[in-house]
Formats: structure tokens, sequence, C-alpha cells
């Protein structure tokens, strides 16, 4: 999906909170750091991918000199020694009752303070999302604190076989997905201005909704709404698309939900036209299709990201299809070609787009170049791939036809 | 809903954001002091609350000398200054053409600081939870960063009597899905120690999966999956629920979604038994059902949330039901009686629990007494109540009845 990131756009500053952050990311690997994050699971997938243990309240994590640790109440506890993968499971309760003897009104950096004493830890290297009143607790208890890098595991981004394997199924479910709408519109009818399935007109909403619910069904939630997007909305891959589908225009769904079971996520957009599509319209998705071939055969280990999104431009603009402001709007390809996916729907930091990220094998990226110009419609094609060495593996199948009679 | 807060629970220690800080929250009143948040409107009901804007990507929210600002990239703009409720929406691009002129590698912080700088603001208020990175460097540019409390705007949990309204429609809604899984259950058989609805055992997650797309189908989300817990298992109020429901046993059901629309939050609690219930359940449900009762009847603004809460305690153990750890599980009525709710599912700092809250006018609070024995089974009811100065409205009505035939 191509909607929740401005980095995604070429236009805009980076506003990610790791962009506030301009050092090298701390390491902490001398012997008083350790690394600590203190957050909910279902908020902080570095936490989740650290210890794969999911808890309802926020729980700490500290990775210090090989061991690594989880900090839990009583409630947690029991459930924290079954399913969290550290090498030590502490009661919080331990350090609270020993200072409770001393001290009046115990907070939780009081507990983290006295574990750490005990540790020998003096710098705590956290994930740049850390709140700042947690952080200036800490800081006033004279712990060092200082910003790691987003993903705070950098091996997040290099999958493993069975990452590949997990996310292939969350692909399948997309398409499983995209199946559902591309079937509904063709069992739809066309009149006048309109596309009617049983008895009713078929709107986005109504479409979103019935993907929303498949989606749920199969064990994925679309936290964020899948794009299904007709006419001159399609031109603005901001939009989620609201009211009736228009017939003989393009229609864009991209759907990227996330596996309830496993917490990877599926991406994928396909373009339809329900309907004619004008001579204009089935160029320019024949030009988008023809871009994304080129992006997936350039994808390999090493290949820089800016290198694939120039050369899809460069294809573009031969085409004919120029990138820029026209009458007051962006039109052309003005947003990224790919993002890194997984355990997030979109991972820093790479990307294939107008940064310099070198691909790494193990990657799974998007690749979805689209082009948008209001009087024809928006384009855009999207699967995702698993780099290798040697190239590319697409993620699952599905036709690329844009036509629906 | 009774699950996502520690803060719930007596036995245990404030563990949330606000709790980091511990002064009193700073206002911003002065002429150089603005408040200011900077995030997305989707993780922050603040941001949200104060603008009426949603955008998927992050944005900035100043209020400064009786003016509010929204400051956003060119993408937002258009939406920007038709929904945004604030005096001005500002184009980052102004400051970053500005800057651009001067410097290198213009970071969003420069964009801030400029816009800080125009205005004489020199000490900002931010929520606890904003990004230390982003405080960090606030800092380094000699800006004062001082923490707000949490709600951010102290007002969110005084309920206007339009919000009062939408949120009677959010109960319809959970009510709605009540409804169905009490209807699931009457239609169902048992055979064994199993319940069979539709040629199938009826688990905890299936019935949860109908619900989950019946809320979707109306307009609400299950953020967090309901609660859908039988037999022995109902008596962790932390356990979602897995496996078949057992007839026969207190099946707890209990729904908390936020509407699509508005983004509040509906909650409410029924406790059913498929089959029979023993005599010592029925007497569990009759002692929660009276305490719960008592709890509506003792709300009114100004009242105490420990004085309710300590009611329902004495009277629970007048009946013969003592909380504490029984055979190393904690039995009897050990989480609190209620939290505030809104466009957050728990809104900090209204609760009826051991902490000293005074209720206000416009509050808008659960009801949520329990009583859990693994030896009897666990009974929970919740509804929600409107706080006034003469006492307090139901929001939505639902019956309460233990068995089904």
């Amino acid at each position: 999906m191509m909607r929740k990131r401005k980095s995604m756009f070429v236009v805009v500053i980076d506003v990610s909170v790791a962009g506030f952050y301009k050092g090298r990311p701390s390491k902490g690997d001398d012997m008083t750091t350790a690394r600590f994050i203190y957050d909910k699971s279902e908020n902080n997938a570095d936490l989740f991918y650290a210890t794969k243990f999911d808890a309802p309240d926020a729980y700490a994590y500290v990775e210090y000199r090989k061991k690594t640790y989880v900090l839990v109440s009583d409630l947690e506890l029991d459930r924290a020694r079954g399913a969290a993968q550290v090498s030590h499971v502490i009661p919080l309760r331990t350090y609270r009752e020993k200072l409770a003897k001393t001290k009046k009104d115990v907070v939780l950096v009081d507990l983290f303070h006295a574990f750490f004493a005990e540790l020998g830890v003096r710098t705590i290297v956290v994930p740049p999302s850390t709140p700042f009143s947690l952080v200036d607790a800490l800081r006033k208890k004279k712990i060092r604190v200082e910003s790691g890098g987003s993903p705070f595991f950098p091996a997040r981004v290099q999958k493993t076989k069975q990452e590949w394997q997990t996310m292939i199924n969350c692909q399948k479910a997309v398409f499983g997905a995209v199946k559902l709408t591309e079937e509904t519109l063709r069992k739809s009818n066309i009149r006048g201005n309109r596309i009617w399935y049983r008895g009713a007109v078929l709107t986005s909403e109504r479409l979103r909704s019935m993907v929303n619910v498949h989606l749920l069904e199969h064990g994925y939630m679309a936290k964020s709404p899948p794009i299904i997007s007709s006419g001159v909305q399609a031109c603005d891959p901001h939009e989620d698309g609201t009211g009736p589908l228009l017939p003989n225009t393009s229609i864009i769904v991209d759907i990227f939900p996330q596996s309830l079971a496993t917490r990877f996520h599926g991406d994928a957009t396909r373009t339809f036209c329900k309907g004619r599509a004008s001579d204009a319209l089935k160029k320019l998705y024949a030009t988008v299709l023809k871009g994304q071939e080129l992006g997936i055969k350039m994808v390999k280990a090493g290949v820089h990201g800016n290198k694939i999104h120039n050369a899809i431009h460069a294809l573009f603009e031969k085409e004919g299809y120029k990138t820029g402001e026209i009458k007051g709007r962006m039109q052309g390809f003005f947003h990224g070609t790919g993002h890194s996916i997984g355990l997030e729907i979109h991972e820093e930091p790479a990307r294939i787009n107008a940064s310099d990220y070198r691909l790494q094998a193990g990657n799974v990226m998007s690749v979805e170049p689209g082009l948008y110009y209001p009087e024809i419609g928006g384009v855009r094609i999207e699967d995702l791939v698993y780099v290798t060495k040697t190239g590319c593996e697409v993620l699952g199948r599905y036709p690329k036809k844009l036509e629906i009679r």
C-alpha cells in the first residue's frame, strides 16, 4: 500500500520519528550499556520481535551482555514464563518489595533503576519513540539514555526463510480479498454511471466493508482500511475512496492487512476497470505494468533502490508520461516505488525510491509504481518481492488484467 | 471492558506513561508558552479531539495565545483547510523554503523552531508520550519543553451532551453484538460437554469472529478482540477465551469497539450460561448484579470513586465473597469497578477504584464489578453511565439474565 508514510513521496520531507535522530545509532556494546524497550507489544514491533510475547499491558525488555530479560507485573508472570523468548523473566514485584522497605511512593522508574543498578548498567539505548517523560525520569536517576535506530533491531528488515513463508501466506490472504473485489465487479451490472451489485449501487464503502469482513473471517485485520477508489479519486494516492464506484474508469484496489496470528502484513494492489477502458487508460495500464516488470527484474541484493526507482521514472518519461505539478495538482509518478514490509506495514530504512538504500538479501519489498492523471485515471500495480543474491522471488500470484466486463 | 490497563487492578502499580510525570502538569498560559502536539491523529486522541482532523500522516498542532494552528505538508493541505477546526492551517513548505536559502539538510525540527521563533514561543508544553528524540532535538534548539497532563485536554473526560448522544449510539451497536451472542447461544444445542451451532462446535474464536464481523458491518471496529470466555478461563479477566465454549458454565461476553465514524467507544459486558447454572453460580450472578446496581445508584457528581468501589467490595464481603490469593491465584473482586471512556477505551484520570477520583458531571464511566472463583465461575456485568449532578443515566439497555436454555 502506498498511503501511510510521507517518506514514500518524493515531494515531501522526512517526518519519521527516526528522522529526528541524526547521529549514528548507539549499539550499546560496552560493559555498562544495555538496550532497553518499555512499551506495549501491540504498538511496538521491535518489542514483539525481540520477545515474541504479546501482553495487553506495557512491559520492559532488557538486553545486556548477551542476556535478555523481560520485567513484568505478576499479572503477566505466568504467561511471560511460558511465551517470552528471553533468558530471564523478572517479576517487577521483587524490586518493588525491596524498595518499599526504605522508600515511599515507589514508581516504575525506581524499579528499572534498581534493576539497572544491580546489573551495573549505566547507559541504556532505547528506541527513538520512547516517551520523553520516561527518559527524563531515568536521566534524573543518573542513567544515561541514548537513541537507538529505527528499527531498533536492524535484522528485522532481512527476513528469515520462515518469515518469508509466513509472508507468502499473508499475501495469499490479500489475493483472496482482491479476488473477492474482482468477482464482485464481474457479477455487477452497469446502469448509467453506476455499478449495481445485488440490487444496490456498489460504493467504495460497501466493497471495502466486504473486503474487511472477508479478511477478518480469514484471520486478518485491516487496521487501515483498504483503498478502493475510482475515477478522479483514484488519482490521489491518499484517498481511501468514497461514494459510488464509477464504471468505465480505473478502480484502484490496495489491500494491506495484518495477520492476527503472526502479526506479519501482506500488501498488494490491482487496478480494475468495470466496463470499457478508454484507449488512453489501456495505454496507461500497460505502461505501469511495464514499469512494474522492469522494477521486479532489477531487484537484487546490492542494487541501490534509487537506481530502480529512477529507471522506472525514465521509462515512464520515455513513454510520454511526465511527472510534476499540472493545473495545481501533482500528476504522473509522484510517489516511491517500494517499501520494506513485515511486522510493520512500512519498515525503515529499506526503500525503493529517491533515497540511497542498497537492497539486502532477505528484504521483503513492495514494487508498486503508479501513474495518475485526472483526465485518464489512476493506475497502480503492486506485488511483494523477496530479495535474493541473484534477483528476487515474487510472493504469491494474481493476474494483472484491467477490464472486467 | 476490563483488560487493557494495569491500573484497573488494585494489586499492581501504576505503569501508565502519565505516571512517570510527578509534578503538576504545565498549563502553558504565559506569553511565551505554547501547547504543542506532533503525532498521528489515529494514535493520539488528544490531537483528534483538538482538531477533528484525521490524516494518515503525523502533523503538528499548536495552541498559542488563544489561537490554534495545524502545520501540515502540502499533501494534507487541502483536506486540512476543509476539516481542521483551528484558526490557522500552515503549510510546512513555507518554512522549508525560507530555511533552504541558508541551511542545508533542513529537518522537521528546524521548521517547528522557525515557526516558534516567528511567534515568540520559548516554552512548549507537550503530551508526556512525546518521543524523546523529538524533545531532545527541540531542546538543542533552546526550546524549553515541559510535560502536560494525560489527557492533554482535561475537558475530554467531561462529555458534552452531543458526545453523550454519540456514545449512546456506540452502546446500541455494542448491545446489537451482545444480542448476536445471546441468540447464537439460544439457537445452539448442548451435546455432552460442547455447545453446537449450525453443525459445528461453538468456540470462543468462532463466536468472536461473528461478533467482529457484525460490528464491522455496522461501522464499528474491535481494535482489541471481544472477550468471550467460559469455564475456568472466565475467571481470568486477562483471558480473551480460546477453544470450545463450555455449557453449564458462565460465559463472559465483553465487547468494546470503536466507531469508525466518530472514534468514540462503546463497552458492555454480560454473563451468560448456556444450559443450567449451578445454584452457586446463580448466587454469584445475583450478587454481582446487586453490586452493579449499588454502584450505579451511588454514582453522582462529587462522589469519590473509591467510596463506590469500597461499598461494592463491602457488599461482596458481606455476602461471603472474599477477595485475595487462594491456591496461588487471585480470586474474588480483584479489579476496579470502572473507568472513563470516550475517544479512548480507558481515559485518565477518571476511575471508580481504589484511587481517589472525585466524579464530575459529564464523566462517562463503566460500572463493571465482577467476581471470579474457578470452582464456581466468573461473572462480570458492565454498563456505561453518564454522570450528572443528581445521579447518572445508563447508556442504552440490555437485559441481565444468566441462563440461556
